[in-house]
C-alpha cells in the first residue's frame, strides 16, 4: 500500500522509501547477506574470544544518538562501522575452536527461517492472533517429541481434545530458565488447587543443578540467594555427580514432618559442569516410597538434543514419570537461539497458574476452550514465529540429518577423552557425558586452573573452567571443561585443541614450583 | 574451518555442505529474501486476517517428521509450502489494514538486523562471553534514555561506576511482561533487605492496567487468579479511567494498618483499552503522604515509544519519581519484536534479586563488579543480540525519523478522531491518545459490538473490541478500539478503515431491532 500510496496524489506524501519498503528491504537484507557471508568465511581465521577490557567497545560508540539518519546510502557506513567496532569485541560462538559453556547452535536453515520470521513479524499470543503460528508450533513440538522418543502424553495428537481437554502438549520457551520458572509455578499452583498453602510449598533439585533452578525459586518468591530458610532443598550427589535418591527422600521426608507440602523435583539430565543425569526411576520411588508425588521437571536442555539417537535415550529411562521435560534445540540442534521446547503432561495445569484473560484479548475460540492460547504457557505476553525455524530445519536435514550432526560431535569428544586419557600430563576424572568432556592436570588443583587459562589465552580455542566435587561429599575442585557442539566443530578444531592442550600442560608442568 | 576441511585429505569427509556453510548461507538467505520481499509487495492485497477454524493448519502439516531431509534443492518446496500452508493461515500484523491490539512495529533495518545477528548468534549472557555485545547494549539502552528524555539517574553514563556502583542502567527484555516481572522481583527483594517478609509485600496497579500485573504477581508468589486474598490492590480509576490517587492511599493505608509492607505501585502510562495516562505526581505525592515509597515501576510499553516528540512528553509529568521504567520499540518504533526496553534507577536492586553466580559463570571481571552481566538483569540466562536492531533502526532513521514516523501515526488517529466525531451514528468516549481512538456505535452496547464484528468480518481491516466503564466506577461496556502504528499504514489505509467503518455503521444501525 506504501508503493501505491507513493502514486497517490490526494494523500499526503509518504517518507520515501516507506520503513518497510520491499525495495529497502531487498536492498538492506541483501548487503547483510554478503556481510554475514564473508563473516563465516573468515571465521576460523579470527580468534575465537576478543581481547577486551571493560569500556573497550563503549569507547567506541557514540555517547548520543544521532539526530539524522543515514538511510539506505549509510549502509555501507554502518555495515563497516558493524565489523570494526563490535565485531572484534565478541565471542564467536560460532568459531570452530569453540568449546565453552554449551554451544549455540546456528545454521544456515534455521538463519534463513529467522529472516522470514521477522519480515512476517506476527504476534502469536493467542490463537486468534494467527491461527497458523499457533498450529505450527503445536505441530513441531509433537514432531520433536516424536524426534527425541518421549512419551505420547507430552504430544497434543495423542490426548483426547489435547490442551483443553486435559492432555499434553508443548511450547516454545526462549530459555531452559523460563521452563524451569513455569514448571516450579504450575507445580505450585497445582499443590495450591489440592489445598497447600502457597508458602508451605517445597522444591528440590541437586547441588549439580543448574542456577536457574535457584533463580526460579527466588522470582517465584520461594528462596533469596544466598539460600535463606527458604524452600529450595538442595540435595546432595553420588560419586558420579547424580542426585541421590536416598537423600532426596530424606528430604522429603523431613518436610513432611514439618507439615510443609513437596511441590517439585527439578531432576538434570546432563548438568552442566560434568553432564551427570540425575537417575528419575530412583527420583521417582523415593517420592512414592513416602507417598507424594511432587511435579517431576526434567531438564535436559542440552544433553536432550542427543535423544534424535535412539542409541542415547537410556539415560532419560524413566521419563514416563516426568511431568514436563525441557530440551534445547538451540543448543545442539542446529537451531538458531532461542528455543527451548518446554513440554508438559496436563497442559492445564500449567495454563491455570498462568492465565489472565483481560477483555481486549478475549474471543469466541478462546473462550471456548478450543484452541491453544500460548500467551497462558509462559511469562511473555507477546511471541515470535519461532515454530518456523524448527520446520525449515527439520525439513532440510530431516532426522537422518539431525542424527548425524549429533553423532559427528559425539565421535569428536571420544577422539578428545582417548587422546586426554593416553596423555601422561592429564586425568579424566569423569567419563565423557555426549560430547563433554572434563578434565584435569594430573592431579593437581592449580595446574589445572592455570592450563585453562593459558589455553584460552590463545584466542585459538575456548573452553570453560568448573569446579566441582571429585568425591562423594567432597570439596569442590577445579576442573577443566571441553564441550564439542558447535556447528562449524571439525576435526581439524579438534585437533587445533588438542594441540593446544598439549602445548599449555606442558608449560604449566615445566612452571611448576 | 568447513570448507578447508573439506579440502582437507587427512580428515574424515563432513557432510556437504556443512549447516553453516557460507555458500548454503548465502543460498538460503537470498531465496528467503526473495520470498519476504513478494510478501511484502503483495501485503496490501490479501485479507487482514485469515478465515481459519481451528484445526485447519494442523491437518495441512504431516502428524510425524520427515526422516530424510530435502536439503538445498528442496527450498522451493519448503517455501511453497510456506505460501501454501501457514502464510494464508496468518494475522498480517505489518497489513496497512492492521489497527488492531497494539502494533509489533517491522521495518527494513530492523529486519536486517535480524538477520546480522542470527548469523553471529551470540550469546551474551555475561560481559566476558561477548563483551561488545554488552556495550553495545548499555550504550543503545542510554542512546533510547537520551531520545525519550529519560531522567538521566536511569542511564550508565551519568552514574559513578555504573551498575556496579549503584547507579541506573537499563537492560532489553522480550516483552513488557518480564519488565513488570522484573520490577516486582525487584522491589520485593528491596524491601526484604529492608526488614519486611517475604509474604507480607504488597503490590498495587489500577483496574486499566495490563493483565501483566497480575500475571507477574501469580507467577512471583503473591497472588492466585481470580484473585484471591494475595498481595495485588486493584486500583479504581477516574472517568478518564486513571489511577485515581485518593483510592490508592486508602490501599496503602489500609494494608499499613494490617502490617503489610507496600512494596511496589505499578503506574500505567497509555493503557492497553483506551490509552489512559496514571497521574505519576500524585500516585507520588499519596505514597509519600503516607510516609512510605514503594518501588514505582512505570509501564509505557506502548505509549513511551511517542516520547522521541519532545511534545508527547506532557504524560510523563512525574517520571523522576520512578525506579523503573518500560517501553517497547517493537510496537511502535520500527524495530522487530522482541525489543522491550528497562530501565532501572539503582540496578544493584535488580541484579541483586537475581545474581545466582555458580563457577562455570565465575570470571575475573564480573568477580570484580567491573562490568555488566545482563544476565542478573532478568529471568533468562542466555540472550539474543537485540541491540544489534536498536543500532541499526536509529542509525538508518536518526531521531528524527522515529519523530517522523510517530507524528504521521498521530496525524491518522486524528483524521479518525475527527472523522468519528463527525459522523452521526459514532460517538467518542474518550478522548483520542496518541494514535489510539476508541468510539462507539451512538451509545448501543449491542450496536458496537456487532460494528466490530461486522467490520473485521470483512478482513479488509482489523480492529479490537474491548470493554471499559463509560463513567467512573460504573459497569464495563462494549467499546471499539482503533490503534495507528503499523509500519505500513498511511492515508490509503485510514480512508478504508474509514470507509468500512462507515458501512458497516449502516448496516448495524438498519437491522437494529
Amino acid at each position: 500500500m506504501q508503493e501505491k500510496t507513493n502514486q497517490a496524489d490526494t494523500n499526503p506524501a509518504p517518507p520515501t522509501p516507506g520503513p518497510l519498503d520491499p525495495g529497502l528491504y531487498e536492498a538492506l537484507v541483501a548487503q547483510v547477506a554478503a556481510w554475514g557471508a564473508g563473516y563465516l568465511r573468515g571465521l576460523p581465521d579470527r580468534p575465537v574470544r576478543p581481547d577486551a577490557k571493560p569500556g573497550d567497545t563503549l569507547a567506541r560508540l557514540p555517547a548520543r544518538p544521532p539526530e539524522s539518519g543515514l538511510g539506505e546510502p549509510g549502509w555501507g557506513t554502518i555495515l563497516a562501522d558493524l565489523d570494526r567496532d563490535i565485531v572484534p569485541g565478541l565471542v564467536h560462538w560460532q568459531h570452530p575452536g569453540f568449546f565453552a559453556y554449551f554451544s549455540c547452535n546456528a545454521s544456515a536453515p534455521a538463519i534463513a527461517a529467522e529472516l522470514a520470521s521477522a519480515t512476517l513479524n506476527t504476534n502469536g499470543m493467542l490463537w486468534a492472533t494467527s491461527p497458523a503460528a499457533t498450529e505450527l508450533e503445536m505441530r513441531m513440538m509433537d514432531w520433536c517429541a516424536h524426534l527425541f522418543g518421549l512419551p505420547e502424553s507430552f504430544r497434543f495428537d495423542a490426548g483426547a481434545g489435547g490442551a483443553a481437554g486435559g492432555g499434553g502438549g508443548g511450547v516454545i520457551q526462549a530459555t531452559a530458565s523460563e521452563a524451569t520458572l513455569a514448571a516450579l509455578v504450575a507445580a505450585r499452583s497445582r499443590a495450591v488447587r489440592a489445598g497447600a498453602a502457597r508458602d508451605r510449598v517445597t522444591v528440590y533439585t541437586s547441588e549439580q543443578a543448574h542456577s536457574s533452578v535457584v533463580k526460579a525459586a527466588m522470582v517465584a518468591g520461594l528462596a533469596d540467594h544466598p539460600l535463606d530458610d527458604g524452600r529450595v532443598r538442595v540435595i546432595g550427589t553420588d560419586a558420579a555427580l547424580r542426585m541421590d535418591p536416598a537423600r532426596l527422600a530424606a528430604a522429603v521426608r523431613a518436610d513432611l514432618d514439618a507439615g510443609l507440602v513437596p511441590a517439585l523435583v527439578v531432576a538434570t539430565l546432563g548438568s552442566t559442569s560434568t553432564g551427570a543425569f540425575d537417575p528419575l526411576p530412583g527420583i521417582h520411588a523415593a517420592c512414592e516410597g513416602l507417598g507424594v508425588r511432587p511435579w517431576l521437571h526434567v531438564d535436559a536442555a542440552w544433553a536432550g538434543a542427543a535423544m534424535v539417537c535412539p542409541e542415547h535415550r537410556a539415560f532419560a529411562q524413566g521419563i514416563e514419570h516426568a511431568d514436563s521435560v525441557c530440551i534445547n534445540p538451540h543448543k545442539w540442534l542446529l537451531t538458531n537461539f532461542d528455543c527451548d521446547l518446554f513440554w508438559v503432561r496436563d497442559a492445564r495445569a500449567l495454563t491455570g497458574s498462568m492465565s489472565i484473560t483481560p477483555a481486549y484479548l478475549r474471543d469466541e475460540q478462546s473462550a471456548a476452550g478450543r484452541v491453544v492460547d500460548y500467551r497462558d504457557w509462559h511469562v511473555p505476553l507477546g511471541r515470535r514465529l519461532r515454530a518456523l525455524k524448527l520446520w525449515f530445519v527439520i525439513r532440510h536435514f530431516g532426522a537422518e540429518g539431525l542424527r548425524a550432526h549429533i553423532r559427528g560431535h559425539i565421535a569428536l569428544a571420544e577422539r578428545i577423552e582417548a587422546w586426554l586419557r593416553d596423555h601422561p600430563r592429564f586425568s579424566v576424572p569423569f567419563p565423557r557425558s555426549l560430547g563433554l568432556v572434563c578434565f584435569r592436570v594430573g592431579d593437581d588443583d592449580r595446574q589445572t586452573t592455570e592450563l585453562v587459562a593459558r589455553v584460552n589465552a590463545g584466542r585459538r580455542v575456548l573452553i570453560t573452567p568448573t569446579s566441582v566435587p571429585l568425591v562423594a561429599g567432597g570439596p569442590p575442585q577445579p576442573v577443566g571443561r571441553i564441550s564439542v557442539g558447535t556447528t562449524t566443530t571439525d576435526a581439524r578444531a579438534v585437533e587445533l585443541l588438542l594441540a593446544e592442550l598439549g602445548a599449555a600442560a606442558d608449560a604449566v608442568v615445566q612452571s611448576a614450583p
